[in-house]
C-alpha cells in the first residue's frame, strides 16, 4: 500500500496548482503552501482542505515529509538560499532545466528532482496519470521514495540525470512552447480572414497523430519541402503586415529545406 | 439520394491517393488516373477496381463527369494548358493556394475548386468524414454539384473564394507544415539524448488540445514568455551543433516575447 505523505509546497503557480491537486486526490496531505503573494497562496489553499498558507520560508518547524519547490527557474536560487528546513526532510524542485545540485545549498535536507513533463495552466486540470514524471535524487533511498511518490499519481516514471533532463526540456520547448506559438499565429491569420478557427482542428490533430506514428521529417508536406517558390513568395508577400511572422516563415522554410529526412 | 459520379483523376500523389479511395468508398466510380509516371498511376489504379491508367492529357473522349486535378501547385499551369476535355465537363483542382482562374485556360470546361483541408500521405489513410472541404465554382449550378460531391464524403463543406482560401492555406502552413517540422526537431533532440520519443506524446497532445480550447497566445508557457534568460542562453548554447535550430530558437523566442496575448 502506498504511503501517505505530508507535503508542503513552495510556489503556487501552474505547476503547484496541478500537482497539489493530483497529490491530494492520491491520498496525500498537502499541509502548507508558501508563495510571495498572499492572494495566490490563499487561492491554492482553498482547494486543499488541510493546507495553510505559509508566509515564511523558515520551514524548520514544519511537519512536512516532503517540500516541493515549484517556482519559475529564475526564482529558484533565491528560494534555496533562504529556505530553512528540518533535518533530513526531502526537498525537491520541479524544474526541467535546473540541475539537482541547485538544491545543495539547503542545509540538512535530502534533495531530489520531481519534474512532470507537461504544460500546466490553472484553467485546465490535466490528468496526471498519463504524464511522465522524471525523477533524480541525491541517493538511492531518496530516489526510491520519490519513485513511490511519483507512482502514486502517475504510471510513467523515469530516472534521468540532470544533463539528460535538460536536453529533454529543450526538446519539449520545441514540441510544446514553440508549437503553441505557431498554433497561435495560425489562429490569428484565420481570425484576420474571418474564418472559423475550428476549420484547422482536424488538420492539427492529424499532424500530431501522424508525428507520433512516424518520424515527422519523413512525412513533411507543404510548399517548403516541395520547393514551391511561387507559393512561398506569395506567402511571404501576404505576411508583409507581420514582419516577425515573415521572418519565422523564411527561417522555418529554410530549415525544412535543409533537413535530411533520414534520422 | 446522392448521385453517383464518374470521376477521372489527374495526378496520383498523396491527395489523389486519399481522395480517390474516399470517393470510391462513397459509391462513386473512379474511371481513370493520369500521371506522368506509369508506376504511380498503375499503383493507384490497383486500389480502384474500375480505374484505368491514362497516358495522355487528351481526355476529350473520357466519360468522366468530373475531372479532379490533384497535382503540386507548380505543375498546375502546365497541366491546364495541355489538358483537353469534353464540352461541359466539370474540372476542379485541389490546391489551397492557386485561384479558381488558373483553370480558365481549359476550353469548354465548367471549373471549380475542391480543396480538402488536411495533410495526406500514402502510408496513412485519413477519415475524410471529419475533414473540411472548401469549394468554389464558376457558377451556382456548378457550386451545387461540387457541394453534393463534397457532402458525399465529408460533413463539413465551406464555400470560400480564392483569396480567402489562400489565407487559410497560409494559416495551415503554420499549423501543420511548420508544426510538423518542430515536432521533427524535438524528436531529433530526444534521439540525440537517447530518450524514448514517446516521452513527449502526452505533452504534445495536451498542447494541441489546449490550443483548440483557448487562444494559444493566452496559454503560452516556457522560458521565452517567462523571459528566463539563463535557460534561454543555455538552450542556445546546447544547440551549437545545430546552427539552424539555434536560429529558429532565437526567432521563435523573440516572436513569443513580442506577441501580445490579446487577440
Amino acid at each position: 500500500m502506498k504511503q501517505q505523505k505530508k507535503i508542503a509546497f513552495v510556489g503556487a503557480g501552474n505547476v503547484a496548482w496541478s500537482m497539489a491537486q493530483a497529490l491530494l486526490a492520491a491520498g496525500h496531505e498537502v499541509i502548507s503552501v508558501y508563495s510571495r503573494t498572499s492572494e495566490s497562496r490563499e487561492q491554492l489553499c482553498k482547494l486543499l482542505p488541510k493546507a495553510k498558507p505559509a508566509e515564511s520560508l523558515d520551514m524548520s518547524d514544519s511537519n512536512a515529509d516532503i517540500i516541493i519547490i515549484a517556482v519559475p527557474d529564475a526564482a529558484l536560487d533565491q528560494i534555496t538560499t533562504t529556505l530553512k528546513v528540518k533535518q533530513n526532510v526531502l526537498v525537491v524542485h520541479t524544474s526541467g532545466s535546473r540541475p539537482l545540485t541547485v538544491l545543495e545549498s539547503i542545509r540538512d535536507a535530502r534533495i531530489g528532482v520531481f519534474y512532470p513533463l507537461q504544460t500546466f495552466s490553472k484553467t485546465k486540470q490535466v490528468d496526471f496519470l498519463s504524464i511522465p514524471i522524471l525523477i533524480e535524487a541525491i541517493d538511492d533511498e531518496t530516489l526510491l521514495e520519490l519513485k513511490e511518490l511519483a507512482l502514486s499519481i502517475c504510471s510513467d516514471v523515469h530516472e534521468v540525470v540532470s544533463q539528460t533532463r535538460k536536453q529533454l526540456h529543450l526538446s519539449a520547448v520545441f514540441a510544446c512552447n514553440f508549437t503553441n506559438h505557431l498554433l497561435g499565429i495560425s489562429r490569428q491569420l484565420l481570425n484576420e480572414a474571418n474564418l472559423p478557427i475550428e476549420l484547422l482542428h482536424p488538420l492539427i490533430q492529424e499532424t500530431v497523430t501522424k508525428a507520433s506514428l512516424q518520424n515527422p521529417y519523413n512525412v513533411q508536406t507543404g510548399p517548403a519541402i516541395r520547393y514551391d517558390d511561387i507559393v512561398i513568395q506569395e506567402h511571404i508577400e501576404m505576411l508583409k503586415q507581420h514582419p516577425r511572422f515573415q521572418e519565422l516563415y523564411k527561417a522555418l522554410t529554410s530549415s525544412i529545406q535543409n533537413t535530411s529526412s533520414r534520422e
